[in-house]
């Protein structure tokens, strides 16, 4: 297990773990972040196109960043374990085609995944390269409720010397 | 001013309002959702691509939203004082082409806008219509940290029998 760029396998289905969507927390993160009706309370959601109470969506994106973030956080923990070298943590170039094809409603289990797409190495950044992943979100009934493609820029072994 | 899909200006550019970024909501948005070391303290902020504290992507977008919601309501709460009426909230099919071209680092100003684009009525959806707006963020310096099309549904005056 490694994070370093040449060590990334294209197409493989990486799973997160999964979140439960309390009432709470979706009105929390609403209140601070996206007051629409329909994220604030049942009673507003009724007259709405969604029907009931359910989450931002860029609560819910937020909450797959928690995920991939804590996966990365494990995998970094093992190799400083093992006395093995990790890469750099990288930013990302952008995010394309986010969409949220199903409203995620009060209570719903999400289970998120990555999976590794395409990488590229770029002349302009000598020691990294780019790596866009399909992310997903899926409810309990196999919904998707989020999909988008995310980019990151990740650190080549060359680079780190290992 | 209005809000029905008929009355939306193609081109023009909307002030949302302007953000300053503390780096005490940096760091607790960071926790929550993106605690990467960028996000989390200036020390490990300074080994980074970054070198600097610097705010989650998220967090930019999802501060990019609390404006433009609060627009909304701003406009809602004059259209219900003059008795006229005002369409439903619509939910997002999506976002294309999310980037963050400038990290936004602590204190940064950030002024935002939306400047819608396209319109189109769908037949699937009748008596709503979807409008795309180019989403911006721009820092104290003139340079964009964040930008994003973003897709909204919007209620026809007609629907609304106005």
């Amino acid at each position: 297990m490694s994070l370093f760029f040449e060590d990334i396998e294209l197409g493989r289905v990486i799973e997160l773990g999964g979140h439960r969507f309390g009432a709470e927390e979706i009105v929390a993160f609403a209140r601070e972040f996206d007051p629409q009706p329909f994220h604030l309370s049942e009673e507003a959601a009724r007259e709405s196109l969604f029907g009931h109470l359910c989450a931002s969506g860029w609560h819910t994106v937020s909450i797959w960043m928690r995920h991939a973030v804590a996966r990365e956080h494990r995998i970094r923990a093992e190799l400083a374990a093992a006395g093995e070298p990790a890469p750099g943590f990288g930013p990302s170039p952008g995010v394309r085609e986010l969409t949220w094809p199903t409203p995620v409603y009060v209570d719903d289990e999400i289970s998120f995944t990555t999976s590794p797409q395409t990488k590229r190495v770029l002349a302009s950044r000598p020691g990294w390269g780019v790596v866009e992943s399909l992310n997903e979100g899926v409810n309990q009934e196999g919904r998707t409720v989020l999909r988008f493609f995310g980019s990151l820029f990740v650190e080549r072994r060359a680079r780190a010397g290992a």
